[in-house]
């Protein structure tokens, strides 16, 4: 047993040659990502032969561990930012992120109340103005306007969109009980009901599963876009079957599909019947920071609550998922466990964030968005936003002159939705056959049963070649299909 | 606008330049960390004078950025692992945790389902294996053991709490409806009722909140430990009252006192009602590690769910809280909702965690784990928690030594509750000095009416002189403290 005062920790100077060992280490597979096979050939179970049953007694040295990140990790790693990865949609990673990281990791304090850092608090506070201005959002959502709006940082859109519900629900219930005393808590509960398109994501329907209410998925139109009529008319129906709305979520940017809701009609209808409007733009609200692609906020100022991930398109590293809320007192009260051991002098004075969320603790995340924006900048930024979205063009072009190929619905974002002329079967195989020939990797999805693949524009290290990379692995597995299945 | 392939981003070699002279800052703060006052001084809104009002349109040089970390963030800062921070509970920090959680970083992959990065996935089954044999948990909770229990890295431990509550929730309720198959769902969640200590961290309180259950708080002994009989009695009670009991919480060191639950009675009391235990350790279970604190963990077998935090004592940088389930599948089957975008060829082989925790999004956190249990090796880790334990018992002599003095309870692990003879009122003027000094930082609590101080240990870098120096301190502020009242 080592005596009190005697160090078991790694010494100041072996840590810095570690560190600078895993820079190097970084950089060298971040740069040469491309060359790695996309998606990994191990079988479930693959990784726990390589590795002792226990962990060791005495310390190892680092320069075994970095030894096995090549023998133990790499051959079990799907590529996420490797340019031929097109799957789901991308996740962010840039170098100023993964540094503020480090020092994040260093400075490690848990941001639960003001007075526990509140330099974690209020550059939260502040970097969600910034990013709030950079997309135009109206200012009763921006701690700057002095009003009750603010911003937070939540780890991910499923965790936005149960911290709207909740709110939403606290909203309700406090209103219906002062219009029914007599009616109890699990009466008023078991009415409730909130809404979503059925092309929403299922994190919505999670939501609902996870927070003990009803919520209903509504049809969207041709276009897979929620409308608002759709919505009055399901809200009209349950009002009439004696249940209380009291929820919409409307999905800016769906995951099967990039699809915009119509929010400029829903929340309007959301606002008539009190309903709170939650807008999730997970993906797609890094676009925003182009003035071209605001158009698809219409109605923001109708919405209570708004979210979108810069862990997903604007560099910041997961998890960064930004949450503006009007009146966030519905979330702060709602959930609002105060023991003495939290408390302190300042309180009412500036945000104590773990009132605003699911966890108590939280990570010195701010860091993140303060080094991406202030490093890349405004201009590089949406440069970024607009690079992705011509790629997709490009690879769309590519498979429009392919008259095998047809292409579903708009080509919006990053994304690009297509199938093969034929049956859900044919596709099915054919989207074994990309992923099975390891060039590059997609997923697919099926919107009112037309089974389709998804070409989701990733990598910040794409280029133009790429896209012609990626198109050409798709024709030729589709050469290979057509042929073994005599087409 | 840039051109398309034209890079936008930070370049490897300015990367490398930038991380390294972060590298050599975090060492410096680190080890110089006892120099720096403790608790900041500045007021809420601070920070917002120092940086722009909006993000800068063009990038800002890396080299900027570092400088404006002494002058824009540290002021603000609550330096957690200065061995002057005695506050709630240690929250970890160590160079293999930071230099892992880069290539987390690097690799950023979303774990959410196996095929998305299998290592991931892999390394995290692997890594609660090998944790859960170093505090011998019992074979049924652990996925090597073949059968059907298994960990998961969860964020935090009020997460594991929420989740074990949704388990318990959607057992019951299945049993239930079986039995009762006129009753609806929400007539039966409005019957149901969860149990912990009074004495339990507020952030289960909140889970009840959070999942829409009550949730009963039972008066501990006059250790501050919940006993089984009260919980017996409560049960008992609510059965006649036509409640459902569903869940227990027994926590092993609360966050008042550390004081430890009966679990050798509740497990049992809990079995025999169908009530889900599930076992609070977030702090202390990072001592069972050592073979001499297991007793506290009697009763374990009994158990459904157990969690603890590595990141608060093991030196695994938040956020990792390590949950066990026997029965996963009472969670994964209740929020399984299974879009086509994420199935993939080998579910079912290997854990998809998105169906084990709240949030779809997950980072690669077992790399953290994996590094820390190879770079410290089980025996220092040991010493770690052992050394911490003794310098409680020093500040806890020292304390015993001054007549001013009294300790509250028993010193358990790592924590000392003390105060001064006298009032209430006095101690929290105390406090209210010792913090102003701005030497050392520590926070009150209250059992009974009684307000008292908790001194944790909580830095790495603490020796036996940081003691003598904290207890220095109280014993100058309860000086100044009597003689200003004259007592």
């Amino acid at each position: 047993m080592a005596k009190w005062n005697e160090s078991i920790d790694m010494e100041a100077p072996q840590f810095k040659d570690f560190a600078k060992t895993m820079t190097d280490f970084i950089a060298e597979y971040l740069e040469n990502i491309r060359d790695r096979r996309v998606l990994p050939t191990v079988q479930p179970g693959y990784l726990r032969p390589l590795i002792p049953e226990e962990a060791p007694e005495k310390p190892d040295q680092w320069q075994d561990v970095m030894a096995d990140i090549e023998r133990v990790i790499m051959p079990g790693v799907t590529h996420w930012h490797s340019p031929k990865f097109h799957a789901y949609f991308p996740t962010a990673n840039s170098y100023p992120a993964i540094v503020a990281d480090m020092l994040s990791g260093a400075i490690a304090c848990i941001g639960f109340t003001w007075i526990a850092s509140p330099a974690c608090t209020e550059l939260e506070v502040e970097m969600l103005n910034w990013l709030g201005k950079m997309i135009d959002l109206p200012k009763e959502f921006l701690a700057c306007s002095g009003g009750k709006g603010g911003g937070v940082i939540q780890g991910t859109a499923s965790e936005a969109t149960l911290v709207a519900l909740l709110g939403a629900k606290a909203r309700t219930m406090e209103k219906v009980k002062a219009e029914h005393p007599d009616w109890d808590e699990s009466t008023i509960r078991s009415k409730l009901v909130g809404y979503c398109s059925a092309q929403a994501h299922s994190s919505v329907e999670r939501a609902g599963l996870l927070g003990g209410v009803q919520l209903r998925l509504i049809k969207a139109d041709s276009e897979n876009r929620l409308r608002g009529e759709a919505l009055e008319d399901a809200i009209k129906e349950d009002i009439a079957a004696g249940k209380i709305p009291f929820y919409v979520v409307a999905t800016l940017g769906t995951t099967n599909s990039c699809a915009f809701d119509y929010l400029d009609e829903i929340g309007p209808v959301g606002n008539k019947y009190n309903v709170w409007v939650h807008v999730d733009a997970a993906y797609a609200g890094s676009a925003f920071i182009c003035p071209e692609y605001r158009h698809y906020m219409k109605g923001i100022e109708t919405a209570d609550s708004f979210n979108f991930n810069p862990h997903k398109w604007m560099l910041v590293n997961f998890d960064c998922s930004a949450m503006w809320l009007k009146e966030p007192e519905w979330v702060v009260n709602a959930f609002n466990v105060d023991p003495l051991y939290l408390k302190h002098d300042q309180q009412g004075a500036a945000p104590d964030y773990r009132h605003w969320q699911i966890p108590l603790g939280r990570r010195f995340r701010a860091l993140k968005l303060w080094f991406v924006l202030r490093l890349y900048g405004v201009e590089n930024l949406q440069a970024h936003i607009r690079r992705h979205c011509g790629f997709a063009k490009q690879f769309a072009d590519l498979c429009s002159n392919d008259e095998r190929f047809e292409i579903i619905g708009k080509v919006q974002m990053g994304l690009v939705c297509f199938r093969l002329k034929g049956s859900n079967e044919l596709n099915e195989k054919l989207l074994k056959r990309i992923n099975g020939r390891g060039k590059i990797h997609m997923v697919p999805s099926k919107i009112n049963d037309v089974y389709f693949i998804r070409m989701a524009v990733c990598s910040r290290f794409t280029v133009s070649e790429d896209m012609v990379y990626s198109w050409t692995e798709v024709s030729a597995a589709a050469d290979e299909e057509l042929l073994t299945n005599g087409n």
